[in-house]
């Protein structure tokens, strides 16, 4: 039975594109009509997700309640959103929501385990994200084995991904500070990173780093493809 | 006033991707929340266009009609379709719709008047879209002086869209048929070319063909940021 997707996006509006992208490039589709049904609720007012956990920021539940509310209306039998820490709100909107709503770090976390049995994750994302749990829950539930970057690793983290990829600086001026990173957790036992950023993909790109990652952003769109009664197309992008 | 603005989306699936991120990187926001709101239906199971008008395929004008009842309950203010050949349903469409529906090739010809003002277009599109005449009455609507391609031109434009781009074949092998095109039309008077058609910009891109070009799809998201209230970071993508 095919279902229809939501995306519950704005948060960023780039990332929710490159979510859209990854799912129409990954679909196993003869031509137009072999498609699925996709709702997108772009919502840029959505308060800042990482101001509302750490500093006391407007609360973005209720917004994100009100795409909700929208893309159930149009008809959406499985909701998604592409944004990491957005999902420190997830199980309050799944509570509300009748239709399964997919969770990016626990459909990652069980890539994690399927494509490196045995292995160490490392967890690279903002200092926002790794304060919500979110990954470390998902990881722990799945029982994958992994490491999260010490304080140091964190401020490098922080500049490759605000000074570096949002202030579309040249690669090289972050090149120093990722494979700092990189060299540390591997040194740690690491043995493959989850890009738990969406600026992440996009500076292992630029750099052309070779180590073995994860992309949530990807398994996201896979899991919802599947999901959704549908074939995908090739096993990932990134 | 801003507005929100409502993609009819899915025909094809890919060709919305592209106007949702050509809006996403025009539009001028210094964050997230700089962004507009932007609700789309990707529906992929309408009908294809050009089968119910030249061969009487399915009727898409119902499949149209219920995505344009879903962007208006969620809230759309104004609508956009990223389909050339969808436009021959357009009148009917916007006789329905409370909130205005910008026309694609309506935008377009009034960049070609404004950017190149004197000079002559030359419409580059499928066998389907110049049948439907959409892009021939906006251009005599603006007073721009137009060619359309001749018989054997039109039968080489298939070729590279269907044969090359749609099949993902090296841009080599269409690039004679291509060129040949472009040569016979600047020799008949064209000063420039609309691509007419969403695979004609990869196309072009691939063979880095350098010839004064009109991409409707980014004067159709040019339009929608303005029209919405935003200001647009760059002039154009294309």
């Amino acid at each position: 039975m095919k279902k229809a997707l939501g995306i519950l996006g704005g948060m960023g509006p780039m990332a929710t594109v490159d979510l859209f992208h990854k799912i129409v490039a990954m679909t196993d589709a003869a031509c137009d009509n072999g498609h699925m049904r996709i709702y997108i609720d772009c919502n840029a007012a959505i308060p800042d997700r990482t101001a509302a956990i750490l500093s006391g920021g407007r609360d973005p539940l209720p917004y994100m309640r009100e795409s909700l509310q929208k893309l159930l209306s149009c008809g959406a039998e499985l909701l998604i959103m592409p944004c990491n820490t957005a999902h420190y709100f997830l199980p309050r909107l799944q509570a509300e929501s009748p239709v399964p709503f997919l969770s990016m770090p626990a459909v990652t976390a069980a890539a994690c385990a399927r494509l490196f049995p045995g292995k160490t994750a490392a967890i690279l994302a903002t200092r926002g994200t790794l304060a919500t749990g979110i990954y470390r829950d998902a990881l722990l539930s799945a029982s994958v084995p992994f490491l999260e970057p010490d304080e140091a690793e964190r401020d490098a983290l922080m500049r490759v991904i605000y000074q570096g990829v949002k202030a579309d600086a040249p690669a090289e001026t972050y090149r120093a500070d990722l494979e700092g990173v990189i060299r540390g957790l591997q040194a740690r036992g690491a043995g493959y990173f989850i890009l738990g950023c969406t600026e992440l993909p996009l500076a292992f790109s630029a750099l052309k780093l070779s180590c073995p990652v994860v992309d949530p952003t990807s398994e996201l769109a896979r899991a919802a493809i599947l999901q959704c009664g549908y074939q995908v197309r090739v096993q990932r992008l990134c």
